[in-house]
């Protein structure tokens, strides 16, 4: 991994074991690196899955077979290729994941629909069949490894490896959430981005599952962008294996299900923070909340297009309190706004009220605000109850040079 | 000026007089800098006038006046600030532009609404009434100067004057057409962008002047995008004054009236180049040309989902034929598209076709267009018979440089 995010935490986190998941790892070698960059989560009998994946039209062939596979709702095995995307890459790319799918089957006297493979890195090059073979015979016999190793396996031009947990009392158990991620440009989620695995013993009905992770990812992994540009093979997987022995989890009628929903929604934004704080370049972590929108998707919006603003994120790289060009982003939104009710702020100090500066702005608390590396901003549009929060970080020369030669 | 924009023309076209303006420059200072800031056209009785201004709602209280005028349809003056856009600054905005109203109806003798006022620069600030009130003192004195002298001093954040020029016959007289336009970043027109203006001796009678400058913006200026933000203050105003002698056009049936509605089409199609080659740090001008989708709004749209594409426009800086990002900037579109029948090209060589790479793709020739400064970049949707062409340029170090550090 190149020179870390300086955003980045300290350590990585002491994730859970999650009885029923067993990770390996191996070098199948997709590009001249000398690193692992094939990952297998094995899953125990029973387990239930749930995903959300990219809205991106030209998905890869991955992206479609986990769509299909999500039909059924239980998973044996993810497998996770770093250094080739093998999105756009026709029958070619096809018949690379249909290789690796028929070796696992074969190993784990599984169906075809309960294994997973994602994969992630260039677009437009067929996945090497020798190299996924010769790489899946490696990581089947290889010894377990840690979460830590097994997100730093799944990263591409991630300078951190990322991993998240949480824990909630389902049903007088407790169960566990342990999850990796991986992303760093590409990001900008419509119903999910990035490579993403959320793994809990907790037993939830597949359908349940998915409720929950759909719910958890509007308010997480959809309310980030780093580049506003959405990956053609992002996948978010959540999968349960039952081990902890609760009552499976069937509805919010459920005991538990309040508290599990939350643990999930939490860990899913931790990962989705994680994301903002690796993205490409990035030197500041900003916080964008809408408030006084007309609905809480208006309010989306707005806050997603202050978060795209090249102009914004220029001006808190250079840590310059320009908030002329967060008004210039929220008018830009196509969203309804009055620009004469219109109120910025940064922190908890507001600089703009009632569609001019606030009479008695002072920029030298605003100042020392956007010298840190956590940034906060709020827009309020003063026309109704509509709130949504968002997450980005600045835009550097450090995008700039990670983007104009990552393939060369 | 910073130093030039690699993109730049050699020199400042040779523009035509237009019988019926007289331009004139000042400086009001509205910056620090050692340059003319406040420009004034001069036009005469019977002026028609014809305008598109921003979308963006946070709009200055200019653009708002220009709408309210151009219900008149005739103008007798232009002013433009230039280093202050007096956006988002209330009553106390609209205070200073009244006073250069005040003014120039005292001076001219005409009505308040046909004294059009633009400003451009920074958003928030106030524009100081009293250097307003001495500049125009100055520039109603000043003696008249060349095209070349207004176009550098409306400009801001520019690097080098931007003007264009036609000519028609209508009627069996020769009509001409000189235009001059300031921009180079926050430019992403929806309605219209950035400040231009268009002049013309012939006779068209307002309605008919409106009908065509929103038809050519829709070709010209609403297909550029140099960072995907819209300006709070972009206007182009088109003025005819009728000095050229022929019978008044009213709509498509009069003599001439094609030729007319064709150079006004290029004057505006070369001042939407020029403002794409002056793009904040742009080292290529990049043509994006969408055919085969369902309708024209919709390959528009891919188009600009191209053009806006972060990774794109660093891969185009890098030189690097990574035509997987277009594949990616097409999926996220939001518009009909089959992965399974897109084509990519670079000039005329195709990369992709039928969902993956062309069995003999040859990689040399790609990668010599894209040393040089101008890049064609073709998108093929196989879907139907719709079409559009849109510009930008590429995203380098050099826009991060001006706008990290732009205000302060």
């Amino acid at each position: 991994m190149s020179s870390k995010s300086p955003l980045a935490p300290d350590h990585f986190p002491a994730l859970h074991d999650i009885e029923g998941v067993t990770l390996r790892i191996a070098r199948a070698q997709y590009k001249q690196w000398d690193r692992c960059d094939l990952t297998f989560a094995q899953l125990c009998e029973g387990t239930s899955v749930a995903g959300v994946t990219t809205s991106n039209i030209c998905c890869s062939s991955e992206v479609e077979m986990t769509r299909d596979n999500l039909k059924k709702g239980t998973a044996r095995a993810l497998i996770v290729n770093a250094g080739n995307s093998n999105a756009f890459t026709g029958f070619r790319g096809r018949e690379a994941v249909q290789l690796i799918i028929d070796k696992m089957t074969a190993h784990l006297g599984c169906d075809a629909d309960e294994v997973y493979v994602s994969s992630t890195g260039v677009i437009g090059v067929p996945l090497p069949k020798d190299k996924a073979n010769a790489g899946i015979d490696k990581v089947i016999i290889a010894a377990p490894c840690s979460w830590e190793e097994a997100a730093a396996t799944i990263a591409t031009t991630d300078t951190f490896p990322k991993g998240a947990r949480a824990s909630a009392v389902v049903g007088g158990k407790t169960v566990n959430l342990s999850a990796i991620i991986k992303g760093s440009g590409m990001i900008a989620p419509d119903m999910a981005t990035m490579l993403g695995y959320i793994f809990t013993d907790a037993a939830v009905k597949p359908a349940f599952l998915q409720q929950l992770l759909s719910a958890a990812t509007r308010k997480s992994f959809n309310c980030i962008t780093v580049d506003s540009d959405t990956s053609t093979s992002d996948t978010v997987l959540a999968f349960a294996t039952g081990k902890a022995g609760n009552a499976p989890l069937a509805g919010f009628d459920d005991a538990g299900a309040d508290a599990f929903a939350a643990a999930l929604d939490d860990v899913c934004l931790q990962l989705a923070h994680l994301v903002v704080r690796d993205g490409e370049g990035a030197s500041k972590f900003i916080e964008i909340a809408v408030t006084g929108a007309v609905s809480d998707e208006s309010a989306h919006r707005v806050g997603m297009a202050v978060a795209n603003s090249p102009l914004v994120k220029t001006a808190i790289a250079g840590e310059d309190a320009n908030w002329g060009r967060i008004v210039m982003a929220v008018g830009k939104a196509g969203e309804p706004a009055d620009r004469d009710k219109l109120a910025i702020r940064f922190a908890d100090k507001w600089v703009a009220q009632a569609g001019l500066a606030v009479d008695s702005y002072d920029e030298a608390p605003v100042a020392a605000h956007l010298k840190g590396s956590d940034i906060s901003i709020g827009v309020d549009l003063g026309l109704g109850d509509g709130r949504a929060t968002v997450w980005t970080c600045d835009l550097t020369h450090g995008y700039i040079s990670i983007n104009a030669d990552y393939r060369s």
